[in-house]
């Protein structure tokens, strides 16, 4: 008879007793005022049982831990244990984390670092495996996964399924290998994440039918409603860019509300501890009407129903003492974070540092072949060319044909064409050399300098854009000689330099140091670089390499029309 | 690319569509008009696809086919292919099954005949493993199955967990053998069924914490409510014998009814003929007041998740084409079932006979030691015995003192105490020779015969009684000639003989054949032998051996007084 039997039965003292709370009882959908006895990182029961400790609730609400049902850790461009640091406070106890992005740099190796590091922590991390690495078949990423790949990874310890797929053609198109990986996941009796925007109908039929059973990518009610009829759960994303949240409310019914849950999909550090994390979620959609009761359970049982994590979710004997204390039902500001029973966060504040796992080998992911002379000399002897456009707070790019000054040379000549930026993507996993050279107009706006970034959807080769070859040359050296990460420069000097040394994606530094630095060096690209208002300094340019989202993107092959699907010269 | 994605995506025709169909969406919880299409046995998805066969449904309502959340196929008397011929044309396409009976008789060699007898079957069934061989430590069943034994079977494929767990004292106990049961099948991700009848507070918070998952013994709204707050699944039985789904719906309600699913148990087979399988419950509980989508989904969605059957439950793109048809949602009347795809059953008749597994050695389940001369002989020299005495219409017995009048001889008298009659359990598993004898005051009242059978719980060794040592020796070597069953002896003749070659437990022909030869057997016992009409003929006999019902009961060991938990002499 184990340890934890003696307590539940009372012959051992429980660990803590909190007495006096307001027990959400997610399985019946009401709040109950008892205690809750914990023992051993499980909860024992209801009854007043003898403790060691013995905590005094108040009166308040004692929720289930909260689930983010699906999240890119790297997006924080924190490591693991930070990231945990960060979310632990905000009452997030399990994050179903999809390291799509580390995968596509470090493939297998990155994803174990992930299911590693992971395993240290107090906040539970459900691995989905990254589906589409690379992307697209055009792109140079730092690893292909085939199904074979992941299928040896499907039986370890905290993989939670396959990550999201973005393949809709390829599902549609029935391609074997994309339908293997979905197969295997299923066979093993796990979930399978979705990612499908506007995909209605029979489609959506074929897609659902293939065995895909989330989605997180609905912006109306109509695609919501067609998902959850279909037997998919739907993830109400509220994330740093795409906030669909009070978009999707208005859907959530008290009869479907059982196939909903919540997710932050990519949330910065500086926005978690600006606006939080799971609770802000909360608090938006009670804010927006919803009741309290449905709130929470998409923060919880829904959430580990999904993923079928049948020892979370709710507060009942047996389940993990995951559990948070908050405030009221409209706050919903933790003041007591427990995860297995230990006290991990106090009024927003961790009660210790978590160990991080040393990353290794993913220090050395910048891996650039030795730089011509003159890097980015582009050739536009025609003086016509294609050129990139920002929209205003948009992903979307335009393509441009313009008129541009060249030298006598043929050369694309920077000084006669003020206000342009030159772009440049240089692969930098397999030292292959490829560089790819574009042009962006006036809608960057970039002068004095150059600024260049190891984060690159999805591929996450270097980027770099700016008005002076030798400032973007620098900027890539400095990028180097960190291993990745942010780095701006100007006339010659380096302005600021954020390692991201995990991949070239995720720091070792806590959160707040993150977010300060990023926050002052997006000050100095508006301030100093005169980069334009309308864009976002370093999320416009880790995105110009995504290939998937129109209309005109560049990668290490060059500039590549999404519309044709093909890759285009910059000379028109 | 299979053939099921090459129908999902239109390419090749589906093998079904069911046009015009009122559809159950039990995930979004309402009907909606729409076509179904299905293919390789799923649901290709709701266009309206080029198909094979087409079906106008002309605004019925379609439901996911029907779950029985618990049932012993055994209380049917039916082995599975018949009892499948019999709830199929109900609607009923997947059973969870816990075959405790067979399990108690032929051990392991029974769970597998139960395990490849129904992977015959279009009928679905997952089997619970059964965790209380024997019910008793002091019972003689035909095996002992110990953790180490049901280990092997839990990765099993047919296998769904833990059957249910009646050792309550064992688990609140602490018994390692009973805890490591529960642990391996929570370790294998599988639900582990409880029977805790009256359980409350903290030792049902132990039961649960100890991992046990749903209970259908609840006959209070307070029991209900008790264990959905503790994370536990909730069934409503509704049997022949235990009918509790009128007292439980007035607990059900639309924030817990997620947890709440539909079982019947024990349902013999004339009862299933007159008031059908899941579909009973459905017309009970609508009747009843309770919303039929809520219903639906407690016969399906709520089934499947409990059970952790991610395949069914509803009807959507990729999930088994188990469907239902039904005229309305009063009467539930199922016009068509499908299995996989297949029409199964039209208006309430099989569309064909299924395969039966032959039973093999089950057939030779009664292996008796030699009867000695006299097996019946009941020494009461003082004149005073302790008597079994029936309570009308219950399981329960009383204890009674008595004076009985005996021979010269010391022997019980039967022809001298009018009225009384002599019970005897006879060990057949293991040819021990063990015998227990006892006395029945005239509470069962039988006269000028003897009743026999092996249905006797939950060790099913023969019991018999009569009024006549020579009737009650034949009817118990009929008994053994026909290698159990039920049997009826009038005066040293047979009046009726049922063989149950499975098992002693199972008849192999169809449910009217048996429904109606135990209906004349019943009418025969009351009307030729004077069975009292207060007693059930062959049931009060079937659980005179069960030693878990207070308060007087008999085994092969002997009498046994359940409230002292031990033997007892008859005479006092």
């Amino acid at each position: 008879m184990d340890s934890f039997f003696e307590q539940a039965t009372g012959r051992e003292p429980a660990d803590l007793r909190i007495d006096n709370a307001l027990v959400a009882d997610v399985f019946s959908g009401e709040f109950f005022s008892s205690s809750v006895c914990v023992g051993k990182g499980r909860i024992l029961g209801f009854s007043e049982m003898p403790a060691r400790e013995v905590l005094d609730a108040e009166g308040r609400y004692l929720l289930p831990g909260l689930i983010d049902g699906h999240v890119h850790i790297e997006s924080s461009m924190l490591c693991p244990a930070r990231f945990a640091e960060l979310v632990m406070p905000r009452g997030t106890t399990t994050i179903i984390a999809d390291p799509h992005e580390i995968a596509n740099v470090k493939g297998l190796e990155g994803i174990r670092y992930m299911l590693e590091a992971s395993r240290l922590l107090p906040l539970d991390v459900r691995i989905m495996l990254p589906s589409c690495v690379p992307a697209l078949p055009v792109e140079d990423a730092g690893a292909v996964l085939t199904a074979a790949d992941l299928a040896g990874l499907l039986e370890e310890d905290g993989v939670g399924g396959l990550g999201e797929m973005m393949n809709v053609p390829g599902v549609l198109g029935g391609d074997a290998d994309v339908l293997q990986k979905i197969r295997d996941a299923r066979a093993h009796g796990k979930q399978v994440d979705g990612h499908s925007p506007g995909l209605l109908g029979k489609d959506l039929d074929v897609f659902c039918a293939a065995g895909v059973g989330t989605d997180h990518e609905c912006t109306t009610v109509e695609e919501l409603r067609e998902r959850i009829r279909r037997g998919m759960y739907v993830l109400l994303r509220e994330g740093s860019a795409a906030r669909d949240l009070l978009h999707l409310l208005p859907g959530v019914t008290p009869e479907n509300a059982r196939r909903c849950l919540f997710c932050t999909d990519d949330r910065q550090a500086a926005d978690i501890l600006n606006r939080g994390h799971m609770d802000s979620h909360l608090r938006i959609a009670v804010a927006a009407g919803l009741d309290p009761m449905t709130a929470v359970r998409m923060a919880t049982i829904n959430a580990a129903e999904c993923y079928g994590l049948k020892d979370r979710g709710g507060i009942a004997p047996g389940l993990r003492a995951d559990l948070v204390l908050v405030d009221d039902l409209q706050n919903f500001r933790p003041l007591r974070v427990w995860s297995e029973g230990e006290l991990i966060a106090e009024n927003g504040v961790m009660c210790r540092t978590l160990s991080a796992l040393d990353p290794g080998e993913l220090r050395r992911s910048v891996c650039l072949a030795p730089l011509p002379e003159r890097p980015f000399e582009l050739r536009v002897p025609s003086g016509k060319a294609r050129v990139i456009s920002l929209k205003p707070h948009s992903l979307i790019t335009e393509c441009r044909e313009m008129n541009v000054c060249v030298g006598e040379d043929g050369l694309f000549d920077i000084a006669r064409n003020p206000g342009m930026n030159k772009v440049a993507v240089l692969e930098r996993h397999h030292a292959s050399g490829k560089i790819g050279l574009g042009l962006l107009d006036g809608s960057y706006g970039l002068s004095g300098g150059a600024v260049a970034t190891t984060i690159a959807h999805d591929s996450h080769n270097i980027v770099v854009a700016g008005d002076d070859d030798a400032d973007m040359l620098l900027a890539v050296k400095e990028i180097a000689r960190i291993g990745g990460g942010v780095v701006l420069v100007a006339r010659g000097k380096i302005l600021g330099s954020l390692p991201l040394p995990v991949g070239g994606l995720m720091s070792e530094e806590p959160a707040s140091r993150v977010a300060e630095v990023l926050s002052g060096f997006i000050r100095l690209a508006h301030e100093h670089l005169h980069v334009s208002e309308q864009a976002d300094a370093f999320m416009s340019l880790s995105f110009l390499a995504l290939p998937v989202i129109p209309h005109l993107k560049i990668t290490a092959r060059g500039l590549f029309d999404v519309d044709t699907f093909r890759f285009v010269p910059v000379e028109l």
